[in-house]
């Protein structure tokens, strides 16, 4: 076959196979998981769209302690401020999920979300991170001169042939292009064109989106084995990024009843929603979902209702009850297995993708 | 590569190409196009799902006279009856429509949709039509020991793990997993789980059922060239039904300003909707499905729906105006090419195939 494994993006990246690590925000890329990945030959990328920048620098001093390999770090490249405007409805439609978990009501004083994002990509950029990725949007000027002064390789999330080309345009290196199928939040540019975010599936996203760039194209979005990364490739992507496949895993940060949700799941399980942050994702249906949507209240935008649906999502991460967490996950659950390391994980995958190109 | 694009399947159906022409209903599978498709080493498929009895038996005489090869007929496995509450309120959204065509009110008079698939079915079994093909649900009993009796091939659409065994425990030789990024009708069995159907990413859906059945699986859903053929077959498919690639083909029935929209639109245009059917189907936002979901109204259930929405698309037929009629379309439109023969897209889509498999 002329497809080979080992494509120009491992060259690029200078990494051995072309895997990415979703950078998954909310604690499941933990440092442990993002350094397996990138000592299995793979590109580890930390999630630290939700972290201080103090604990992003931490989380990165921690990683380069773990590997001398290159990993990438993910923020949301989202300068969006609060809109506290329906704040009051938004909480009253909240309050039976609170009196269910034993928490207090909550009458809706206006909230602040802290926009960090100047402030983490400073980090970012001070630390000579390997590799900045951005969902959401794309890294502005002046940082992306900045990274690129650094010698910095920037990627960027699209879900669309039109925000491929505006990240090539803005000087990406290369891009993920998410498919419908992937799990968490979709990437998508602009929420007022696509309410719940343009969702092209992969098969039909890939190579429409190679056919107009010349920047190195990832794949992302129900890509769980070696089929999925060799599919990726005849489709005209040059690598795969993976994020549900990786949250079972040992490393992961995910709750254990979390893991168990999506051991659980099948394919049909996930929806998408707003209701956990006012940008839409995909997630396992579960109590959350069903008595938000039964609301019928419109979410406050991001990050406003991810601010005001955080103290719900921590007590059932305390309380171990999945029915109250945002259960992230992608269209692929059946292929998850269990207790497996990340390295087992990266082996599996390029293994089977070696057999299949019969090399 | 170990990947070969002679399958089993292509012995099992008696074609030289593991490739199948969506049976795509409304008149776009003319017998010119399914015959050109199976002359040129695929599987044409006639879409008779809303033909008399009587017309698809001249259809299959016509298809004969142009072909001595293999080739199957589509029907909708549907024996849903007419649901005429609220008829009325869904002719009054209609109307605003109506008027913009220049055609008369229609007050809500109960609608009569003849069922005929005892009939259709009988028809494709007494002309011992090589494949017998269905949506919406699997071939029931006895028409199934009937087709087997006959040794007739049966396939069956399907949009999940749990529908793909339903079918291999029915006694189907092989299904079509349509992914999300399909065009025209979501072939969910039973849409009160799904309501607007499964939409499983062909990239997610494709190997989890590969993984559950042991029958061949025929992949579908945003597959427009021999790369995503290629892709199909690395995920465990053993052949592709395409669809949309072939509706822009010279052959195809489409009228030209659906060809016209088809080949402007990109893998933003379209939506799913059941404003046209009353089933959940993909295609090209238009006027029709912009004013039918700002009037708010709940479609009648499938095949109510669909027959009294067919004086609209047919006027805007006859006008030649693509805003009222149904445009279905999958999400890969932007690799549809125009004035191609239909031999020249299988021979196209084979050729690139090959070379990818360095065969």
């Amino acid at each position: 076959m002329t497809i080979q494994i080992k494509t120009e993006l491992c060259a690029m990246f200078n990494i051995r196979y072309p895997l990415f690590l979703a950078g998954m925000a909310g604690g499941m890329t933990t440092v442990e998981l993002v350094a397996a990945v990138s000592n299995a030959g793979g590109l580890g990328t930390l999630g630290a769209a939700y972290l201080e920048p103090t604990a992003i620098r931490e989380a990165i001093l921690e990683i380069r302690k773990l590997t001398d390999k290159p990993f990438a770090v993910n923020l949301f490249a989202s300068r969006a401020s609060d809109n506290n405007e329906r704040i009051r409805e938004v909480q009253q439609a909240l309050n039976p999920m609170r009196r269910k978990l034993g928490m207090a009501s909550v009458v809706g004083e206006d909230v602040a979300t802290s926009n960090l994002f100047e402030e983490q990509i400073a980090v970012l950029i001070g630390e000579k991170v390997p590799v900045i990725s951005t969902a959401f949007g794309i890294l502005p000027e002046p940082f992306m001169r900045q990274a690129k002064k650094a010698k910095l390789l920037v990627v960027t999330m699209v879900t669309t042939v039109r925000e491929a080309l505006l990240a090539e345009q803005a000087g990406c290196d290369a891009i993920v292009a998410q498919g419908s199928e992937a799990g968490g939040h979709r990437g998508t540019f602009d929420i007022t064109e696509h309410r719940m975010g343009a969702n092209i599936g992969t098969f039909a996203l890939v190579p429409q989106i190679v056919d107009q760039v010349k920047i190195p194209v990832i794949a992302a979005g129900g890509i769980m084995d070696g089929r999925g990364l060799v599919a990726s490739l005849v489709l005209g992507a040059q690598g795969v990024q993976m994020g549900t496949r990786f949250l079972t895993a040992i490393e992961s940060g995910a709750h254990d009843a979390y893991k168990q949700a999506l051991l659980n799941s099948t394919e049909e399980s996930t929806v998408l929603t707003k209701g956990f942050s006012g940008r839409p994702a995909r997630g396992i249906q579960n109590g959350f979902i069903r008595e938000w949507d039964a609301s019928g209240v419109e979410p406050l935008p991001f990050p406003t209702q991810n601010t005001v649906t955080r103290d719900i999502r921590n007590a059932a991460n305390r309380q171990s009850n999945p029915d109250y967490m945002s259960l992230w996950a992608g269209q692929g659950t059946r292929l998850l297995t269990s207790e497996q390391s990340a390295e087992d994980i990266v082996d599996e995958t390029i293994r089977q993708a070696l057999l299949i190109c019969d090399e």
